[in-house]
């Protein structure tokens, strides 16, 4: 939604979040609800009084902050201050005694203990309360600006992938094909990576997390290629496996078609109103047919936006129901020591009968 | 110190932080005291018993942790469990009650505060004790590993900017240059850049804080490059200003004069028995002499190592006292708004009668 429509719904939702006024320290939710994109910020929204927020920064970001929430439009609804820490925490604190604000919900999956300990003292007598996921339930829906900024970040990772993809076939490093990716994502207009690029060859690729290594990339290996781009702040996450050189070998070939078909099924499965359990089992259900249940070691996939890693997961047994404009990744893979890996993941967008897919590099597997 | 004495002099410590036992969840932490680098992992030290501690981590990690605490001579030291979030708890509740911990110290500015929730549950009837930089006072002194992974980070970020400072003459982009820079670390053997590479030109130069810019470099502009490399997890940190085409034009080239005499003041100053705040002393009063008081608004500099801003911090009045093997940055900078802004930056090795330099670039400002 917008960002005005974002305060505002917040401050709706903290009745049932069981607290009078949220403060804000998480630096994505921030900028989430203001615009705001500096490395330190800490915002206040309150369940009464106007305006609806109070934004807190120091002396660096004085002209960015003010610039920033006139931007997104809501200059007017967010107070600002701008000064040292005391002067910040006098500031919120003045603004909670305003609104009388008893219950208060710090975010705490986010906040160290010793500035849970420092915000309890600042702003007595309100009692902390701690609160989880209360603006990241809000932005797991995307509006469309927000969709536009993954749709191109989706789109510069494709277009690098293009870039480098022959470097597979030329004896190459792993770390040497990583570096290639990122800077062709940054040459194309990213801010930077969204994650830490996976290169995975051989037996590297039998490890979901494998770091790029100094391991030449030779004929026969699989290769997992797990990577994505940043945009204005939002991020794209896809992963094509490839075979160099040729066809894959027995089993291997078993792997990459069942691993293909899998995820398929589970891009097939996403709609608005399934459960993102429903999501996991199109995926698992194929793969354990296929006799790897216990090789298909991690969830199917997760929410993507400002972070790369975002609610809702998709995992077994999950129950979260998909909504029209969540973002997710459906990513199976199926790792054998020994032999290799394959993982296939496309970023997709939730719509009413089905999906919209960001990540359209082709799924060929030769390179 | 080498890892195994890391651990026991950890222990040492304990008592003086009023606890029975630490839990290390602070993944540099982690990895200081016991080589382990996974990116999830938890760390019990106690004050009795044997081993010295305990440490949990996930089944990705198996043979990840098992390797790299022999390698770093702690095998015996630390006891390992690899299992599930549950059998990870019940280990460290184990090892908890079988010392009989009452006091359990929590690193409080990192731990988030439903964390501390969890572990206070877990951990019963042990009582949170909030605990603050005990395994960072460990860590300010380097022993000659971390000494030589720094030295070498310092040297490829220094060989990096020596092959992309021809850019600067060439009218590019400052965010071309931070990726040319960025790319030249990792080429000359980089894990990644130790921070966000600052490429800050022309009006760009008078905010401390800036990020690369797609505005073009042009003759004339002062330009702050700010960056550095990391080598085996140990960071390097080195800022140069440089006048592009010639002669900086009047109050400019008296700032480079000013800040050039200021750094190299502030580097003399440092030797194993003065306090952080002699060497701030030693930059700011020839800034201030030259009447830029107030356009030196930040601290003169802080340690480095696993992370880029570790203790100690290098302020105006700070007390701590420097000793030998103490890494610290010496960064004073002025920032005039609408002229430009010039900071010099080494990071150095503090010694008995003065102090050793890792970053070596040349001073020359013709760029």
């Amino acid at each position: 939604m917008p960002f005005p429509q974002r305060l505002t719904h917040l401050r709706a939702r903290l009745d049932a979040a069981e607290v009078d006024a949220l403060l804000v320290t998480a630096l994505p939710n921030v900028r989430y609800l203001t615009g705001f994109t500096g490395s330190a910020g800490v915002l206040l929204v309150t369940g009464s009084g106007d305006p609806l927020a109070h934004l807190v920064t120091d002396g660096r970001y004085r002209t960015q902050a003010d610039e920033q929430l006139v931007a997104a439009g809501v200059h007017g609804a967010v107070e600002l201050t701008v000064g040292g820490v005391q002067a910040q925490r006098q500031a919120l604190a003045a603004r909670a005694r305003a609104v009388s604000v008893r219950r208060l919900g710090l975010e705490a999956d986010h906040v160290t203990w010793s500035s849970q300990r420092r915000w309890t003292e600042d702003l007595a007598p309100a009692v902390p309360v701690a609160t989880s996921g209360v603006v990241e339930a809000l932005r797991q829906v995307k509006d469309s600006g927000e969709l536009a900024r993954m749709e191109r970040a989706a789109a510069i990772a494709d277009a690098a992938l293009g870039e480098v993809l022959s470097l597979l076939g030329e004896r190459r490093r792993e770390d040497e094909v990583a570096l290639a990716l990122d800077t062709a994502m940054r040459r194309l207009g990213a801010e930077d990576r969204a994650f830490e690029t996976i290169i995975a060859s051989g037996p590297n690729a039998a490890k979901p997390h494998a770091r790029p290594s100094a391991r030449t990339i030779v004929p026969g290996d699989p290769v997992v290629v797990d990577f994505g781009a940043i945009f204005d702040g939002y991020r794209s996450d896809m992963t094509r496996t490839f075979c160099v050189g040729g066809e894959p070998a027995e089993t291997l070939a078993r792997v990459f078609e069942v691993v293909g078909a899998a995820q398929a099924a589970g891009v097939a499965a996403v709609r608005a109103g399934v459960t993102t359990g429903d999501v996991d089992k199109a995926c698992r259900d194929l793969i354990a047919d296929a006799g790897w249940a216990e090789a298909f070691e991690h969830g199917t996939g997760h929410g993507v936006g400002l972070d790369i890693h975002e609610a809702p997961a998709l995992g077994p047994g999950s129950t979260a129901i998909l909504g029209a404009d969540v973002v997710v990744t459906v990513e199976p893979g199926v790792y054998l020591a020994g032999i290799g890996g394959v993982r296939v993941e496309d970023t997709v967008v939730v719509t009413a009968d089905g999906c919209h897919t960001l990540t359209r590099f082709p799924k060929d597997i030769a390179a």
